[in-house]
């Protein structure tokens, strides 16, 4: 019975950030939740830092050159296609026949993912635990405790094993 | 491909409550998850309150007497019975070919489940975001915040939707 209903669309939000456990996430995802034969379409979102963050990097109270913010841009534009290529690689690798989209957004992850949740309304939302970073998570607090809080779908929340 | 793997074996977790949001984390999970063709197993967990809360409910000092004691027991019994009841149903609903086994637990939810957890190891611990009543989550915290930072597997966490 299941089979029949899991060949309806849906529509799976998977958010990405370069680190192996969101990449493990991902591989969970197509293991458990995929199946070949249905209508899935997965979106891969990856949030980019947002653009004023660049301003205060410095820390001398000048802002960059618009050198500097065109190569931090570039940069920030290259790393954001090689996480999306990774992740496409990882769905490959399960299945040829799972659409696959990816949406690439500036700003705070937390912000990002709850904001792309509650306008494309998911049938779940897959994160890693952790990622981000130890530092900027321990400011910011964890991202996946947020959007677990806040986005208004299942969120499904997979960390790395251990070993 | 996703389809041989998730012939599989598998346990999946589900912590029910007897609330409406507890029952529909299990539709959602046998909807989205479990596919009739598989190895699944699902396990659905109910904690009891602690025996020792009782000798706490009088306020008066005294403990209560065996009489109360075994009636509240007794009902306590019962309304676990319920629970597991009425879970059992909508499994029945989806698939009568996947294997439902319950677990009755005394004790903090947080801690049953957590602890449940880390014995059988499931492939995913499914659960409802808020259950366990309001002013009881006011004193212990969210019980889903409490298992999706401290278990192991991956946890998946659903809401109810509003409408």
């Amino acid at each position: 019975m299941a089979d029949v209903e899991t060949k309806e669309e849906r529509m799976i939000l998977v958010a990405v950030d370069g680190g192996e456990e969101s990449m493990y996430a991902l591989s969970w995802c197509l293991k458990n939740i995929i199946s070949s034969n249905s209508n899935d379409t997965l979106l891969l979102l990856y949030s980019k830092p947002p653009r004023v963050v660049y301003s205060a990097l410095d820390g001398t109270g000048y802002l960059f050159s618009s050198d500097v913010m065109a190569t931090m841009e570039r940069y920030s534009k290259e790393l954001a296609d090689s996480v999306m290529e990774k992740a496409k690689r990882v769905c490959r690798g399960y299945s040829e026949a799972t659409k696959v989209e990816t949406m690439v957004e500036h700003g705070d992850p937390r912000d990002v993912i709850c904001e792309v949740a509650e306008k494309i309304k998911p049938q779940v939302l897959v994160m890693g635990s952790h990622g981000y970073g130890l530092i900027k998570r321990a400011f910011l607090g964890s991202v996946s405790n947020h959007c677990a809080q806040n986005v208004k779908c299942p969120v499904l929340i997979v960390k790395m094993p251990k070993h």
